[in-house]
């Protein structure tokens, strides 16, 4: 039997004209957009959506960080790889590679907290069973 | 004689509607634009512009990371206070503290490299003169 | 006794870098975001805010337009003038001038209409009295 | 003989989470963001790139608009057509719609002129004729 839960995922993509700057690369700030792209791609491929109409819990960002090695620029084609490094009962941690061709662009890690949505302040909660039981630490990945 | 190199900056700000998610709240790549935004302020503080026309140096980022305390929602208003924390032949590291009415919002941290723009790939080269001189690390921040 | 109702303001603005684009030059989709502050702007002058929390109305855009005249670049700075042109039961219809050192840089136009946040699909409404009466048309801009 | 000319393209897309607003739905600015990544693809599918690095020409807009029928929201997919309806010595027109399950989602328009980038202020020219050979006006547009 094979496993039911998901821990990485590959986004293919191209940059596009408005997330460059005027040095004509991507701008710093694009990048944990493409993060989140590819974590909201591996949601969907363990058949779920991060942020649901009418849902009860979300998932804020608690930290985000990326080093950059080689710059990105219009209409490159690139991979987003994203895997889930951390779960625990509110919080999930994912990090994150970017990769042109074989050589490596940009490394990033996030970190995300379920909270309730119809609260304010925010308060964390525990993940939702049905969602937990969807994700699993990547294999290799210390948690 | 009073210094005339500078170490840090605080830029007021107000959230602007098209910088939320759809949770009501400051999305979290935007916080990164704030930081730039304070850096930029922070260069003319000290007479300079990060990127004049026909410049032959740019300043790319190397690394760049968040840590997200407090949401900030629409109209609200901020400071954004960077500092530089480390300052090197090549680069420059800032700290980054974003505040509402006295409470920490978020912390951040940036580096940046000092590259020619005529040279692709980009090529690291030394900070000119007349811009390492207006600028120093703050007191208290080790380098 | 002087008028209460508000039909015209007036935005400071700077460029910031994220919001150029590889030419340079600030990205045409970047107008329509300067062109919403300077809205914001307006309502809050006239004690208002457009999105408060657990509003029940809301203010989607159904029209929105740019002609551009000159570029902005990097740190310029310039004047979103915005107006209210047209003024219906559930519609409001404003212009736009963006300006730098008194010479046109673009001209704008939009329509928004007041709806329901409640329900869905979007379904639109009357005004709130409350808000429609701290607004008019400005002077000399035919209904 | 089949033409080689193009003149139309659609590109398929599924809505980012960035890409929305504080109501859930797609923000306006973001449409024009649309109609532009399928205005570079239709000039990659014409084998063209618009902004290819040392290019001596640039395709500024002088005008875009557009008008919005349905909102947009989170992962919803969506068609971007856009097809060429005007076609001068220096200028391209375009029109797009936006479609969302064969309905109307959005109307846009934008015109873009050709320019020298290497001269400030912008200087329209002719279109170079390697790039004017690939594009025609659409079946059925008046040019």
């Amino acid at each position: 039997m094979t496993s039911s839960r998901w821990s990485e995922h590959t986004l293919r993509r191209r940059v596009n004209f408005y997330e460059l700057d005027s040095a004509g690369i991507v701008h710093f700030s694009t990048f944990f957009r493409y993060m989140e792209e590819a974590e909201h791609a591996l949601w969907r491929a363990a058949g779920l959506s991060i942020a649901p109409r009418e849902s009860e819990v979300g998932f804020p960002r608690v930290a985000a960080a990326f080093e950059y090695h080689r710059p990105l620029c219009f209409e490159d084609e690139f991979d987003v790889h994203i895997r889930i490094v951390g779960l625990s009962e509110k919080t999930i941690r994912y990090a994150c590679v970017l990769a042109q061709d074989g050589q490596n662009v940009a490394t990033g890690t996030m970190t995300v907290v379920c909270v309730r949505t119809d609260v304010t302040p925010l308060k964390s909660v525990s993940i939702p069973p049905e969602i937990a039981a969807r994700f699993e630490v990547a294999a290799g990945d210390a948690q």
